[in-house]
């Protein structure tokens, strides 16, 4: 038996939770020249309403981030799935505000500004966000559309 | 400290393992027509050579799949990667080998022939397997390329 189908509010409390909490996200682009998929696990900051992730500006991550503007994220686990679509920007550690690039560092123990390589920041700004854990979830799962909460604050 | 690096024999071995028990995999994908990335966590079954998963023809998945015969797939955790790349070939249930749906619907505890809605079930061949579990391994984390694995039998 799956526990029962989790309520609005508390799928949107989860999902603020794990964003504050967790370290990786597995991270799905594609290359808009050749429609090639693409995913990589990196490490994100969340600040309240957008995740930030950074990359070597020429990996395949950085080059398809940088050339579609869209990534769609999953955080968690596979049966406790939050998924996230988004458009995205590109950064460099200058253009952050104060501070910022600090508290990537700090979450994810590590500091794109020390690597030999030319790192990018990419803010991940959400226009969909789904939660859900079993297919019993998946009525529902919708927690943010076009860049709303569904339940308010 | 990071434990060292495994050895080529013992990623491959731990591959290995995980495809067999693991259920369930981060299936990225993208559309063909617009670039658009997608990505959803499915149940698969390996057959020692290849990995199949199921989903609704209709579905997002689904189609980029029969568009593009393309896909990356993660196992694992973002700590303990199993990363595929793959062609994908679509397939009817009345077209897989005997016992293959069982074996597919007693691995997932899914019986996609049981759902309203037409699914499709996708073989993925890899043809580029990859494992790392921190930034230690990243050098080596070739598996297997052009279908082929780097450690013989």
């Amino acid at each position: 038996m799956l526990p029962p189908a989790r309520t609005p509010e508390q799928r949107k409390h989860d999902v603020l939770d794990r964003l504050g909490r967790d370290v990786d996200a597995w991270v799905a682009t594609a290359d808009p020249r050749t429609g090639a998929p693409y995913m990589v696990p990196l490490s994100f900051l969340w600040d309240g309403s957008s995740l930030l992730v950074a990359t070597p500006s020429q990996s395949a991550t950085g080059r398809n981030l940088r050339l579609s503007g869209t990534a769609r994220v999953g955080v968690g686990g596979t049966r406790d799935v939050v998924m996230i679509d988004g458009a995205v920007e590109a950064l460099e550690a200058a253009e952050l505000q104060a501070g910022t690039a600090d508290a990537f560092a700090a979450k994810t123990d590590f500091e794109p500004r020390s690597e030999s390589q030319h790192y990018l920041y990419f803010r991940v700004r959400p226009s969909r966000i789904q939660a859900w854990r079993e297919v019993n979830e998946l009525p529902g799962r919708d927690v943010m559309r076009d860049g709303r909460w569904l339940v308010a604050e």
